[in-house]
Parts: C-alpha cells; sequence; structure tokens
C-alpha cells in the first residue's frame, strides 16, 4: 500500500482535534467566559502543523501516541495563546484571522489577555502530568517541560515576537530576519519534533536528526508564509495578502528578494530530508509533510 | 537564642533577591528591552511573601535550600506576570505600583504583555531543569510543574482574575468574594506552601498540613489586604487606599464588613497555626509569619 499524505494528514488532524477535545473536556468552576473565549481560539479551524509534525515525529522514534498527544496539545495550546497576544490592538491589532474576527474582537481585550495567559499556563499543566505517561516516559518529562518553556519563552517565541514588533518599519536585513524566524516560529516548530525524541529517551543521533529537520522544516515554513503574504490570495490565506509590506515587517522577500527567497526554501526542504536518512522508510510521513510545507499555496 | 522574625524575613529576602538575580544572570540573545522590561518588574521591591514562605516551608520538610529557591523564584515570577498583565489599561489600568510607574507606563503595552508571557513561561524554564536538583527531587519534579500550572491557570490564579473582573460592581456576597480570593491570591500561596513538601517527597500528613496552612494563611492575607484597602494609609501602601471601593470589586469588608473580616483574619491565623502542630518547633518560622501578616499595616 503506498503512503498517501492527505489520508495521513486527515488522520492525524483528527486525532489532534481529539486530543483538544479532551483537554477541554471539563470547565471545573472555571468562568464561563474564559472557558469560551478559550476555546473560541482552540477550535478555530488551525492547520494544527505543530501537533501534526509532533505525532509524526513520535511514530518515527516509537513514542506511544497517547503521550504524544500530550505534547501535541500542548504545542497548538502555546501556538494559539501566541496568535491571541499577536492580535491584539497593542501589537498587531488584526481585526480577523482565518477569516473568522479575533478574540479580543468577540470578548474583549481584558479577556483575550487572560485567555492567553489561561492558555500559556494549561500547556505545562496538561504535559506535565506524571500520571498521564507509562513509566518509562515519566523520567524525562522535567526536561520536556524545561525545553518547552525554553523555546516558547524569551530564549525562543516571546524574544522573537519582540524582536519581531520592534524590527518593524527598519531596513531589512537577512541576518535579523534569519534571527526573528528562527525565534518567533522556528523555536516551537523545533520543539513539534525533538520533544517527542527526548520523551521517547531516543537514541540521542535521532534526537538530533529531528532537530535538525524540525529546524530546516520550520524556517522553510516561515518562508513560505512571507512568500505568500508577499503574492498569495487573500481569501486562501484568510487573511489579507500584502499586510507584512505594508506595516514594513521584516520578511525574507523584503531582505532577498522573491526569487532567492524560493531557493532557500528548496535548499532548507533539501537538508530537512536529508537529515531523515537515519530513520529509513519510518522517515516518510516527515519527508511528505516538509515538502507539503513547501509547496504549499495558503 | 530566641527566633527574630524581622532577622529571619531580612535573612531569607536576601536569599530570594540573590535567587532572582541568578535567574537574571544571563540574558543570552534576548532583545534588550524584554530583558529590562522583565527585570523592571521583577525589581520593583516586592515583599516577596511567596517566596519567603516557600523556603520557610522547605525548611520544615527538610528540602535543600537551593531547590527551595527554584519553587520560590517561579513563584516570584508568576506573581510579577500577573501584577503586569492586571496593571494593564485592558484590566484594572494602573498607572502606579509600589510607588512606581507600571510596566506598561514605562515600556507601552505592547512590551508589557510580552514582558508578562516572558516571566510566566520562564517560571516553568526555571522550575523545571532538571540538572538544577539532586536525583531524589528530580523525580517529583513533573508533579510540582503540574500542580504550580493548575494553581497559576484558569483552575487558579487566571480563574479568580476572570472571576474579579466580571464581578466589578456587582453587589456584594460572601460566596462569591469567597472564591474570588481562594482562586485569584490563595492558589499560588498554597503552591508556595506544598510545593516544597511535595519536591522534598514529604510525608503526607506533612504536605497536608502545608496545604492547610498555606490556605488558611493566604486568605487571612488576602481579607488584610481588603481591609488596608479600605482603612490603610496609601502612602505605607503604595497605592491609593480607597480604590477597591471606588472600583466596585468584590471585598471581604463590602461584603461582611470590616469587623466580621477582622474577625475571620483571626481565626483564619488560629487555624493555620493549628495546621503547623506537626512540625513541632520546625514550624516556628511559619507561624511567625502567618501571625505577621495578619497585623501588618501595610
Amino acid at each position: 500500500m503506498s503512503f498517501s499524505l492527505p489520508n495521513y494528514l486527515e488522520s492525524k488532524r483528527l486525532k489532534v482535534e481529539k486530543g483538544l477535545m479532551e483537554v477541554f473536556k471539563n470547565p471545573g468552576d472555571c468562568p464561563k467566559v474564559l472557558w469560551e473565549s478559550m476555546k473560541y481560539s482552540i477550535f478555530a479551524g488551525g492547520k494544527r502543523l505543530r501537533p501534526v509534525l509532533c505525532l509524526a515525529s513520535a511514530e518515527a522514534v516509537g513514542l506511544p501516541e497517547k503521550s504524544a498527544l500530550r505534547i501535541a496539545c500542548a504545542l497548538e495550546l502555546i501556538h494559539t495563546y501566541s496568535l491571541i497576544h499577536d492580535d491584539l490592538p497593542a501589537l498587531d491589532n488584526d481585526d480577523y484571522r482565518r477569516g473568522r474576527k479575533t478574540n479580543h474582537k468577540v470578548y474583549g481585550e481584558a479577556m483575550a489577555i487572560l485567555a492567553g495567559d489561561g492558555l500559556l499556563t494549561l500547556a505545562f499543566q496538561w504535559l506535565s502530568d506524571p500520571s498521564a505517561y507509562p513509566t518509562k516516559c515519566q523520567k524525562n518529562l522535567a526536561k520536556v517541560n524545561y525545553e518547552l518553556a525554553w523555546h516558547a519563552g524569551y530564549p525562543g517565541m516571546v524574544g522573537g515576537q519582540v524582536d519581531d514588533v520592534i524590527s518593524e518599519k527598519k531596513r531589512p536585513n537577512l541576518a535579523k530576519v534569519f534571527s526573528i524566524h528562527r525565534r518567533k516560529t522556528g523555536a516551537l516548530l523545533i520543539s513539534s519534533t525533538r520533544l517527542p525524541a527526548l520523551l521517547a529517551g531516543a537514541d540521542p543521533k535521532k534526537v538530533k536528526a529531528l532537530t535538525e529537520y524540525g529546524k530546516a522544516a520550520g524556517l522553510a515554513f516561515q518562508i513560505v508564509d512571507d512568500i505568500l503574504n508577499e503574492v498569495g490570495d487573500s481569501k486562501k490565506l484568510g487573511k489579507a495578502a500584502g499586510s507584512d509590506r505594508e506595516r514594513g515587517k521584516m520578511t525574507y522577500p523584503a531582505a532577498i528578494g522573491l526569487e532567492r527567497s524560493k531557493k532557500e526554501v528548496k535548499l532548507l526542504t533539501d537538508k530537512a530530508v536529508s537529515a531523515l536518512k537515519v530513520f529509513g522508510s519510518k522517515g516518510q510521513p516527515l519527508e511528505a509533510l516538509v515538502r507539503h510545507m513547501a509547496e504549499r499555496t495558503y
């Protein structure tokens, strides 16, 4: 039976949706409006890229799916909180995301800030419950928590977001845009592929391979995002094409032009694929995923 | 030699300051403005109540001080992030705290939101690094992470903050104000006393005693806060007395009056002290601490 990426994506996405529904099964005594505000953004039709990469990496190293889903959901909770806060009036001031009103347009600024805080904290709560894992994984759990926080925090995503904000309208240069992408989106994508290997206690060679893969695939993904914002279809994107240029955002096309950006995506895709060698045929879904990420049009 | 609370407080506070300086020793490639914004609020002259309670609880159960300081700093990072976000224009819109400008008044709203996000994430990074702990504590680390996230998130602090916001200007009632205090400030105070015991792998009786103590002391602390906001000295408080009443905040004095609130503080203090019996003379600092919290005038 040959490998079908659309089927693979669909089956993984369904698992992620089920995993997230499990996270949001029981509100306990959470204030209703907070619960709804968090759910509004979590179930907003995201591509679930990070969770899918996480599940695919888990398969490559033999981490049980139930454990992998904990990391996958934590990643999506963190990704979602970062979108809510980025969209706030004080930051990007976006009214729409994926064709729907942004969180603060529906629930107000105060609730959007607190829903973001709630989702970020919930990510660590959901990830670090030892009773959710088989014994052999439990001993690696603190380290996984540590690395996730590192990648999500000032050394990673939050730091990249700050650099993105303060670099607006400045003269684009490759070193700076690379540094922003590496942290703002790259850090969480490395987590997606590396953390399942750490939790499984995989051979260091495999941990390294998934780290290299995540690094290259993550940057390729972000450059494609930059390119699509420049030349893509607003309807498909669910947001206004050209908005990066209008805001003076630091992007690859702004720094090195469209053609060189496209070449860079190709080089990075090859690099990601080549890192997968150590997995043999088990690396097939990850290979198909990075090619898909590089060739997407939305 | 008799026990001196002022000396004890001073020596613990110094340790906490040193611990926090260790957290902020190396910015790596963190954007300068983010680093400064986080430090501005961390080193803003806070009382360090949560860290001191944590160190005192650690002594009572024999947790090594270096390990306890990790929890203590994580608690202060979380407490500080929550103050930065609470002060934002969309929430309490406060210009001053402890007599200094609030974070967003100095660094702007965008940076204040991101500094809060950075501090919250850093708390989990700082707490969960397994290499910082002796082997016998490492196995309890994930559980400690889990509980901290639980207390800081929607089931605890964030949930309480939301309820506080949506209850403004509503008719005060005891059940509601109790529920807000239990989560908004109580949850993190329980963490302060309970988590050192969990990390040490202490006897369940001692874990329970410190949980009871933290619960009673935390509520007493918050009621005193309510009372001081009503009758205290603005200069000593570092913020305007009467501000709760002006905003229609749900407080103990608003719900049950000043006299009953004071009685409640006394009852809770006795309850906290009585929970300490199991520690014998080792409970002395914690006893002095809760009495001090109940009798403070600022």
